[in-house]
């Protein structure tokens, strides 16, 4: 077994103050980057949205797997529950939450008042004996709002939908108001950019314990165990998403879960392993390969790294987002793996680890100073495939990888 | 510190042949408790409810984070999309899924067509440009469905509700089926019943793994990871939900999320630790005391437990579900704790760790023979709660534990 690629090191699981690693690692873990002063910064920008808009208030919507709407105004995450946050101008926000969460919601909202409605509980849809929860209606006429903007849309389950245009008296009198707030999301403060650079160095420590533990025979479920356990012992408070090891012919997965299939040598085995940080999502995304790597394999993976370095170079503020990703998809086709291309080669990242925009060969807009990228290079062919990923800050003179860690073919 | 509890003794993480409980674990990892045939049946008894409803099919809806429904019928389960089963009598049933899954899909179904549709594609809605895929007017209309009954229904987003409802020429056309399917998915298989007892054994692993390493100062997120990778590694495929570690306040919080708070002595800290094995979901939920353990918390966790272990009891078959609620509900109260009840004491398992039934004061239905609840006994106080939770069976004799692992009052 060949030595492991130097780079980022890890702080041990274990509290041991002598330790300058830990010392590190204590600080980040102790450090909450995310301000009140930003949260009010937030439900600002959202209540000049809906004034310049014609909705009377706006509404985001989030579930237990895309929580990023909710997070992003009041620190809270849905578990089991959906939740949404109301944003009058002129009003202070309401967090609005499910029957059984409060105790949770009290503990970590930033907005102060709380509202609890029977639709927003869990999927399993509990009876709740006995239970007074105000309607829409109440919460909408108290708030005067009579046209109502939604962001989160494509989320919003038919029923609350429904419940929501009686109360409102009609579906006209809801809109979908993502492509409104869009611009708001997109523009990462410098705090943000914080949380995404810890996440992806949190995400690191990931890479690295699995780098230490990978033997054949080991099966794709723990070695994400591997690196959940890493990440959260090192400063994260989730995984970003379920960690991915796609092995043998489950690499030409682009998306996937892990099974029980044990990785053996001389085949592709990649890693996507996101951390969650103050609700901010990083990911990298590694292939790995145990004993002989075969020709083929090699050269397959060094053209996705070239491709994926090329992105990086090429997302410069001022470049056009459409051009960008022909340069690169016109790369990988001139070496032969047109055939092997799926998406891409990146998307926004921020609460969510692949929101809008995507950067794709029909995308339309320029890419901004500070705009924060996810350049994902996923290619499959026949019964392989890999992804290199990692986390970029559009700058003047080109991408700023928000990690670089093990970003080279590695073969143990 | 004292001495960890006797009870369930789980493999190493590292393979080790001679090692008896990691030849254990090798068969654990191996073996596949869902055959063909058992999807077969399933298939066979949705078409059954189908064929005796007004509807020409059923359609049955997930998302990656309720993904029972299409796991149940086909195995396979969406990540970042979502994904769908259609049954229709008479044929054969079909798998529909987003635009970027069907390496995935195809790897995992055990249903052999599947169609992809833009509709299921991930809440950040990506482009695709070039893309030509089927409608929902092409599927329903290739399988003659006029009528259409969803299973899922709270979970279908308003969106795709109205591109279905607009394929069938109206919302009138479209029902819900949730109560129709229910009786299939409580009618529970040996072969679920041995997936949910796997899942609870694995489960054991990761409360273990957390007996042997938890110390004061260590953070929720810390041991939630110490949990996952255990359980990761000892045959679960995923946890069955977000393992939860709620300590000091937060322990007040029925549903919730782990943070990076680090756990102290005196304060109740506990544990919602559940293995997903073949799409089951375990859950054990556990307090722990570190240090000295005050006798307010002591009484507190005793009557919780006592009330646990009634519920357990009572829950025979033939026993009235609303009865059993109440008996439990009125032992609380007489022990002075009445204001501590949040819900419960129970509710139904099986691919969701909490699904349909539950057994409320509220619950009208008698228990039957091998259905399978999770015993939920949550109480909350002022600034501390706890969870006591396992897996059930109903039998005549009364409730079979799926795990009594450290199921007493522990105390490090």
């Amino acid at each position: 077994m060949a030595p492991r690629p130097p780079g980022a090191v890890c702080p041990k699981a274990r509290p041991d103050p002598v330790n300058l690693f830990n010392l590190i690692r204590e600080f980040m873990m102790a450090s909450t980057l995310l301000t009140q002063a930003e949260f009010q910064r937030r439900w600002q920008a959202m209540a000049a949205v809906a004034e310049k808009s014609d909705y009377d208030g706006l509404l985001f919507f989030s579930t237990e797997c895309e929580p990023a709407n909710v997070r992003y105004l009041s620190d809270y995450w849905p578990s089991f529950e959906t939740a949404a946050v109301l944003v009058v101008p002129g009003r202070e926000p309401v967090l609005i939450i499910g029957p059984e969460s409060l105790n949770y919601a009290t503990a970590r909202s930033r907005i102060a008042r709380i509202i609890q409605v029977m639709d927003l509980r869990e999927s399993s849809q509990p009876d709740y004996p006995g239970s007074t929860l105000p309607t829409w209606e109440d919460v909408l006429r108290e708030h005067g709002v009579r046209r109502l903007g939604i962001a989160g849309y494509p989320l919003v389950p038919y029923v609350i939908m429904k419940n929501i245009a009686a109360a409102l008296g009609s579906f006209e009198a809801i809109g979908n108001a993502d492509a409104l707030v869009r611009p708001v999301f997109i523009q990462k403060s410098a705090a943000e950019i914080a949380c995404l650079k810890k996440a992806a160095q949190v995400s690191e420590c990931g890479f690295k314990a699995v780098l230490e533990a990978i033997r054949p025979g080991m099966s794709e479920a723990e070695l994400c165990g591997v690196a959940t356990a890493a990440m959260l012992a090192n400063g994260a408070e989730a995984t970003g998403y379920p960690v991915w090891c796609c092995s043998g012919p489950n690499s030409a997965q682009a998306i996937s879960r892990p099974t029980l299939r044990r990785i053996g040598t001389g085949e592709i085995v990649h890693f996507s392993i996101g951390a969650k940080v103050e609700g901010y999502s990083a990911s990298i995304g590694r292939p790995v390969v145990l004993g002989q790597c075969p020709d083929g394999i090699r050269r397959f993976l060094q053209v996705g790294l070239d491709a994926a370095n090329l992105t990086v170079e090429l997302m410069r503020a001022g470049s056009k987002s459409g051009a960008v990703a022909s340069q690169v998809h016109d790369y990988i086709r001139a070496q032969g793996y047109g055939h092997a291309i799926l998406y891409g080669p990146a998307h926004g990242c921020g609460q969510m680890e692949c929101e809008y925009p995507f950067l794709e060969t029909s995308s339309q807009y320029v890419l901004e100073d500070g705009m924060v990228f996810m350049q994902d290079m996923f290619l499959t062919e026949k019964q392989m495939g890999f992804r290199w990923e990692d986390g970029v800050v559009v700058r003047p003179g080109g991408g700023e990888l928000l990690s670089s860690y093990g970003r080279q073919i590695t073969v143990l």
